[in-house]
């Protein structure tokens, strides 16, 4: 099968208006179909402040209230989804900013666990991303770029975690394509080591994951997107990356950088 | 050829909520391929006045500064159209929401005339509108919703007229599509006399224009809608009507109300 990547940049990446240039130059230049999915970053929150719009709790969960879907809706799938697909369009790589709405490509159901209702959150299944409307456009030479928000097909706007939407748009586009997903964040891979950069994990299959874990290695902000990971491999990926942006686009094809995870 | 109607919603439509909901259920009802075009309404104009960001005149005219093009960015491309995007999704219309950027599909240049730099404003050739690449989504069954912002190709975002869009695809499209233009407004039509909402004129060719202009009974509101009207018709769109969103809707195929615009 023809390869495809999903790439995933958090809101570090989208916060840094340097990092993210040289991101979208790389991304653009890199050969091959593609798929980006973006974060939210900080813009939402500094915006929220601006608007008076507080974060609301329940239970100690933060809960996407109606201001809330509005503010994301506007500033992810508006502002940072349309300025990162000029910018692609500019080093000419043919963007097309979706959101979960936009042919109905990942409709999502509201969540409600046990009396938490999380608000205007919403959670995916691979099984329906639409694989058949987002293969149309990459047939095309198109490349979808993701905003983080899904809807629940009665006329709302969902807000859904990125590393989430990267992972099932993974896995509904590998029925077609050989898909390597890679998670960008802030560090040069998976740390063995959080207060050594240079202690990256090279490898991790499920045998090195119990080890991790058992170790108390693997910290609360890496787990959720490993577990990502394993859930994209067991679903059809191919294999996926986590690391740093610059290095993982500008070594894609031999491996050299990041945390690789297999099955 | 087969029928296309591409239809335009101002700000009057985007900003009375039950109005709205009205236009679309009636929208995703309509049978045929569809184009939507939407303004912007007075949510940025509220939510600017919020944020502290004034209008900005140079020589009396409004220019679109920094600020006030992620503002639009935000609302038109992020809030409204995706608002509209799930709405037509919930009534089983599928909905694929756009500004100029996605895809390419109205590139744009930057306005500057004589020593006035409007900002980031965006003027539109209908040339230069991405036809094949909108004709591919109507063809799969898609329902492109366009937000009133284009791209200059280098990486900004511009605003641009609603109304100019939606002739400008109008056009575009005439080479696939015998295409009819809808430009829906606060009125039943163009009127002979302002303070008579039943002095709707039927049809308005070039000798009926002037002598409306030389009689003095064209607003200053209606006569840019006028002017792109016959642009369209000049350059291949089939027919224009100008008129209540509701009755253009439901009586499409009769034509017994709003103005018709012939050449």
């Amino acid at each position: 099968m023809t390869p495809l990547f999903v790439i995933k940049i958090g809101g570090n990446v989208i916060d840094d208006p340097v990092g993210l240039q040289t991101f979208l130059t790389d991304f653009a230049e890199m050969k091959g179909y593609k798929v980006l999915v973006h974060g939210g970053g900080k813009i939402a929150t500094r915006l929220g402040e601006k608007l008076g719009i507080a974060p609301h709790y329940v239970q100690g969960r933060r809960v996407t209230d109606d201001d809330t879907i509005d503010l994301v809706t506007m500033v992810y799938g508006g502002l940072v989804n349309k300025q990162v697909v000029a910018a692609l369009q500019a080093a000419r790589c043919p963007a097309i900013g979706l959101t979960g709405a936009d042919g109905n490509c990942i409709p999502a159901v509201k969540r409600v666990i046990g009396d938490v209702d999380y608000g205007w959150v919403g959670d995916v299944d691979p099984m329906q991303v639409g694989a058949a409307f987002l293969e149309n456009l990459i047939s095309q030479g198109l490349v979808p770029v993701l905003a983080p928000l899904t809807h629940d097909g009665q006329g709302h706007i969902l807000n859904t975690n990125a590393d989430t939407i990267a992972a099932a748009v993974a896995i509904a586009l590998s029925g077609q394509y050989d898909v390597r997903l890679i998670y960008c964040f802030e560090k040069k891979g998976v740390l063995e080591d959080m207060t050594r950069d240079d202690s990256v994990i090279a490898l991790i299959d499920r045998k090195r994951q119990e080890d991790l874990l058992r170790e108390g290695k693997l910290t609360s902000g890496i787990l959720p997107k490993i577990d990502n990971a394993f859930a994209a491999i067991a679903s059809g990926v191919k294999e996926v990356l986590i690391g740093d942006a610059r290095d993982l686009l500008r070594n894609i094809t031999d491996d050299v950088s990041g945390t690789l995870i297999v099955s």
